[in-house]
């Protein structure tokens, strides 16, 4: 998507704070953050929201979870443990269309989740 | 797990108000509801967090995330919104030692998300 920022920043058009790199995925630290680590995990191929997955498709979303997990092992916050979020449309609060899932810690989550 | 709670409803042994199921994956409403729409999504397979995924088990995790969005358009929360949450850990929030997936919906969900 030729306008599409966080699809720039996933081909390195645009620079971020990058913390994980594979052939699929992409993460980079959050400009806004809300908690001490605060990154974003995005597949590097366009979609604007995970409404557009299925089943067969799954195994990327999998993916983006998993490169969550190893995310948080790096950040030293799998021990203490960590948040993830997905948020889809406008009341999910989604402010870019395009996947990204937030991975948030450093600090105690509260509840509800926003 | 004899003591999982989850398990138990997973396996049918404790009874929830189911709102979806496959073969891997079990959906229920949330008993303290945070959102007008509050439905948690489990692995029928027992696992303590995602922290315990690799990338060759990712299909699963996907697809709980893919049953999230089947939801959320059966509770008709897919045009206007709806938020999924992972927590893990303690810092997460995460207060049933089986991986759940919590989806939200049915308001503004707010931001932070905890």
């Amino acid at each position: 998507m030729a306008d599409c920022i966080f699809c720039k920043i996933g081909a390195h058009q645009i620079q971020a704070m990058v913390v994980y790199e594979d052939n699929e995925i992409l993460a980079f630290r959050d400009i806004n953050p809300q908690a001490p680590v605060h990154i974003l995990v995005i597949p590097k191929k366009h979609y604007d929201s995970i409404n557009e997955f299925c089943d067969t498709d799954a195994q990327l979303l999998g993916r983006l979870v998993v490169a969550g997990t190893k995310i948080a092992r790096q950040e030293k916050l799998a021990e203490r443990g960590y948040r993830l979020v997905l948020n889809t449309g406008v009341d999910g609060g989604q402010s870019v269309a395009h996947v990204h899932l937030h991975l948030m810690g450093g600090r105690s989550m509260h509840w509800p989740p926003g």
